[in-house]
């Protein structure tokens, strides 16, 4: 399907002998460096980097012959784009929204509130020009990403007492990075940025009173029930994160004709398998927080929702009017959603309310 | 992620030597016949078989070249399993349903009536042991099998008059095959099974009087809305029907490890990009249909979807009874559905009730 996409790159083969060593070349074998923005081997994300290299080394027979380093083995997590952008390491698999400060864009490549759903973005991205204004976007940078994992839904967050009213989120300290907590920031919260490392000892000594983190599956693994037993649902501030391999132009230029087949068809596949892999173990993970550790789940009031999904909106609109490639990528996926969540509307979610019917 | 399941796999080199001629294993190209259910280059599942076959060659170096045969062209389409078993053919593209004269079995890895959607079949299949159960009921007709392509929820079907009631469904004439034609007939509905190509003149001829097919993008193309102008949503009788690439196990275990590989590397892309086909042109075609055709947009009566799921469930239930695999298989279908659904709930779909609220 996207071979053409290939075909129609810039100078393969001249690339190639200029950015090579010759007896990598003349082996056909090459190491290479992946910097990603999880711990290494963490469930989930951390897994599915090591998973994409395993298959991108089996698919190449050996040839693309890729090193995963966790979070801050090479560079901090933050720091992957610039070092794949420069050079220092061939590819980085994380989240786009990390690079919001290069240009806003970069958040619809992962998610934003009240956006897309995974299904609804794999709909963008494969086949309504998401894709292409992705290319367009990150090759300003030197990069050529795909989408490579996917989380799902996120849950809304802990909380150490019942959130009833919007009254009762005004002045709560919650960790909730970027667009997300931005939004919350508008309905009183104090929002607050912290790595994941840090969130447990900054609940428990009441420097936070709540945080997001991801699902059931990777939250459990932290053990925030412990201090935050008010586990609430849905998480509008990402509902369905996408995450991406992003890799230098420059080697990306450099690969084969079939290098780079495998590597697109082995991220397509991770892209797949990871969201089913969030799904089924977060299920899992639910059933033991629910029945082992008495964790409490609570629907956030409509009446929040509505005001978080009033916030997002204005939030997101408000980003993408900062630069003119933020707009032009906005304006692809607004059009792109409003057309899709009236097929979702009478088809996923339908089907879901005939089967599992919710107040 | 898969690999070590090929390695397990029974004398790799033994078969290959056996069942290979020796210029073939000498050249390494071999050339490939699939068969498939559909209409050659359908919109949707005729271009995917199509896109996985190139994706295959590609990923081979042509090393396995498959051609595509439309439904019809080299053996019926519901002959396609057996072509495949006894090698007549090497591979298969079709929904696992259609053999379910086989084994009732098969249903569950297409699609039962509110079983599982595409997301969470795919959590049911790569991580919840779907995957060996399928493998295990195949291997009993000498074929691998794998997801390698999705149509998503599919809609509810075509009607001449409103159906505002259960009594307007009682004596009503309406194409549904399978399992939704059990559950329909139950509440009244005379079912019947009909191919494609015959339900727009028997709609117009008063033959029938509703029908199911797929959904928007594959619907308007075949023009029902010119004679059943309401559209009912949501379809329960197929929630998120994933479709097969079944190989003949001889041929499975011939090919090198290499080759394996890619075959399961690019079913499980075509799985993602498939569904992600489905999702955006059913938006697409949506449109087209409200906008330009004037099609109304009806919900099925909560009282008639209510009446549809306790006879879905009974109509399972009673099938999976049949035999011990199909027993088996459901019980491993119904515990992940069960543990999953209580994810789906406050994941995907409570997201989408706060996003598009729905009475």
């Amino acid at each position: 399907m996207k071979r053409r996409s290939f075909l129609t790159g810039a100078g393969l083969t001249a690339v190639a002998a200029s950015t090579l060593s010759a007896p990598a070349i003349a082996s056909g074998k090459r190491k290479l460096k992946m910097v990603t923005t999880w711990p290494k081997n963490l469930p989930g994300v951390g897994v599915s980097a090591e998973r994409l290299a395993k298959r991108i080394k089996a698919l190449t027979e050996g040839q693309l012959d890729i090193k995963v380093y966790g979070a801050g083995q090479e560079v901090p997590a933050l720091q992957s784009f610039d070092a794949v952008s420069s050079g220092a390491a061939d590819v980085y698999h994380g989240a786009e929204y990390y690079w919001q400060g290069k240009s806003p864009a970069f958040n619809f490549f992962t998610t934003v509130p009240f956006g897309m759903t995974a299904d609804e973005l794999c709909a963008w991205i494969y086949h309504g020009g998401g894709q292409q204004l992705w290319d367009e976007l990150s090759a300003g940078y030197n990069i050529k990403p795909f989408m490579a994992a996917n989380t799902g839904v996120q849950m809304g967050g802990w909380f150490r007492k019942e959130i009833n009213t919007l009254e009762d989120l005004k002045g709560l300290k919650m960790r909730m990075p970027g667009l997300g907590g931005e939004v919350f920031r508008r309905l009183g919260v104090a929002a607050v940025t912290l790595p994941g490392n840090e969130v447990y000892s900054a609940l428990q000594s009441g420097a936070i009173d709540a945080t997001e983190w991801i699902g059931p599956w990777n939250d459990l693994a932290l053990g925030f029930y412990q201090i935050a037993p008010f586990y609430y649902w849905p998480g509008i501030h990402e509902p369905g994160p996408t995450l991406a391999a992003g890799w230098n132009l420059d080697v990306w230029n450099s690969f084969t004709d079939h290098q780079r087949i495998a590597i697109e068809t082995a991220c397509a596949m991770e892209n797949d398998v990871c969201l089913a892999d969030y799904n089924y173990h977060n299920a899992v993970a639910l059933q033991t927080l629910v029945s082992e550790h008495d964790v409490k789940l609570r629907r956030f009031d409509p009446t929040i929702l509505a005001a978080l999904k009033k916030n997002s909106i204005e939030v997101v609109a408000e980003m993408a009017d900062k630069d003119p490639m933020t707009k032009k990528v906005h304006a692809s996926f607004k059009k792109s959603l409003d057309m899709q969540r009236k097929w979702t509307t009478i088809a996923d979610q339908a089907f879901l309310n005939a089967r599992d019917p919710q107040e």
